[in-house]
């Protein structure tokens, strides 16, 4: 039996839980190596299950490690539950409410974050994709030319895609962000039609293997730009040296917001600090001022502190962050871009 | 007030229910044209109101065509709706679990489908947007060189993709499938590095404007593969026929169904005929045999039907129709590509 799964019948037993529902893909891809293209419902317990969509069936045999059935109906899933003695069911958190209430009369429920838990912790080999996802998406982006002042913030992004997937990505990790002048302090900026203009900012990551990665620079031309910029850089260098297993994730957050703060800027860096990257480009635990999760060794985390000045531009530097013995940024890209 | 919004306050009414939570982005951008980036709860009430990440306040107050609030907390927002004497709340089908226990405690809570039952039914501004989506990727499509017999999957797709954007469309609508020989048989195929076998089924779409385009065309090339194609064209064009207002959406399914049945491959359509398409690629209602919603005007739903043969191809043809007095097919893409 794999780890994982045995990991998690152990925080079920712990809590006197007899399975453990998941629908979410990565979850099911994270305990079988099935990654579902329609719905699928992954039981853990026992001998553990996945009901597959009928469409998936012919990929869900090809790649599942665990029992795959076809999917018929909820009453069926339901029945074959009690036929095993099955009375309480723990839930994956975002499970969808109407998914809940076809399982709530049947079962004693509740939600639990075994899962999440457990795929904060990576193994070297998740850890490995993860570094060869960063490496590719670092390359290409060497690739760019966004000096030749004509590309439009969507040929740049385009470009980037390209090289990424001609460089051994399957795709994006997540839709690549070129944002420049006063679109840069959106953090979330969708590239637009217009030619790039100053600053340029661009937050992007690739997906190898199943795994993402996640960058952002910014290229600062204008004497303000290099002044938020280097406000911004050490945020950044402070928080990552901050880093070691023991420290509270809320601390490495204060440790950038604070810097921030100290020059003025606290209330233009609107978002957290940094998230955990894995199957899914957003994980757990956060580098945020409400997440108290204690960091620990194999966790893989961005360390992502921004300015952001509505009307003017934004400036935001990312690297992800390997937690060793302390934290080691994955990949090898200079922050400082000409 | 906009009629969306007036229509759910109807049937908000009609249920004793005092407001209407929702959290999916794209049902958040149909409520208010602003499309999150980050977390938001949008609350329809007498004063509807979203509660944005503050990530995303510029975007939502550039965007929203209702009040926005910076999100603090689920407790303010409990506090917010008990002090407007609020007492039950209905929510989106698919809110999380873990969302929805944030609220369980201070009200009395059920799902309704008000939106989705909403969004089913789109405006001609909405079936514009579709069209002009269905035609960017349409186009996009006829520039594709898939005959030089050199091309990977990936390259196509990719080559696809870069089209649809330089024809206008912000994005694709969903990961571009491009699948051909064996491949060919996983409705959901991601673009491998191979060179173009045959068949070549391609499934694709276009964003434009929030707005999905979704359309399918396999080039056969064997007698065999001539023989399966026809089936299925066969398939397409009698459900399309059936089409019209006041007829069950499952019926349409078994019309499309039972021709391939009688052909002896029944077992091998491993999936509904059809599905709804508007600010997302998959929406209600589906042509699928437990559909049984009632066909109106204004709906707008593709006709897919396949036949998949594990080991040997896969065929597929879609078309995205809007419901008039028939069955209109939007977009004038021929299903016969030479």
């Amino acid at each position: 039996m794999d780890l994982h799964i045995n990991n998690i019948l152990n925080d079920l037993k712990k809590d006197d839980f007899q399975a453990y529902l998941l629908t979410q893909f990565t979850n099911v891809e994270y305990i079988s190596n099935y990654k579902p293209t329609s719905f699928a419902f992954c039981i853990i317990k026992e001998e553990p299950i996945i009901y597959a969509s009928g469409m998936d069936m012919e990929l869900a045999n090809r790649d599942s490690t665990i029992e795959v059935k076809e999917y018929e109906t909820f009453g069926a899933i339901v029945d074959d539950l009690k036929r095993e003695g099955i009375k309480n069911l723990a839930i994956e958190p975002k499970l969808p409410f109407s998914t809940y209430i076809r399982f709530r009369d049947d079962f004693s429920i509740d939600s639990k974050t075994y899962i999440d838990k457990q795929r904060m912790i990576k193994t070297p080999g998740e850890i490995q994709k993860i570094t060869k996802a960063t490496e590719i998406a670092q390359k290409s982006f060497l690739q760019l030319d966004i000096s030749n002042n004509k590309s439009t913030e969507k040929e740049i992004a385009f470009d980037l895609v390209r090289y990424m997937i001609e460089n051994g990505a399957s795709k994006e990790s997540f839709d690549t962000i070129v944002a420049s002048g006063p679109n840069s302090s959106l953090p979330h900026a969708m590239p637009q039609d217009n030619t790039l203009n100053q600053p340029v900012l661009i937050d992007w990551g690739a997906l190898f293997e199943g795994y993402c990665s996640d960058n952002t620079r910014t290229m600062v031309y204008t004497e303000r730009q290099h002044e938020i910029w280097d406000i911004v850089c050490q945020s950044h260098d402070k928080a990552i040296k901050a880093i070691r297993p023991g420290v509270k994730c809320c601390e490495i957050d204060k440790v950038a917001r604070d810097i921030i703060a100290d020059y003025g800027y606290g209330d233009n860096f609107i978002h957290s600090t940094g998230h955990g990257v894995g199957l899914d480009i957003h994980e757990y635990p956060g580098f945020s001022p409400r997440d108290d999760t204690i960091i620990e060794e194999g966790m893989v985390i961005t360390v992502e502190p921004g300015i952001y000045l509505e009307g003017e531009f934004g400036v935001r530097l990312e690297d992800t962050i390997e937690i060793t013995k302390k934290g080691r940024v994955i990949g090898n890209l200079p922050l400082n871009i000409e």
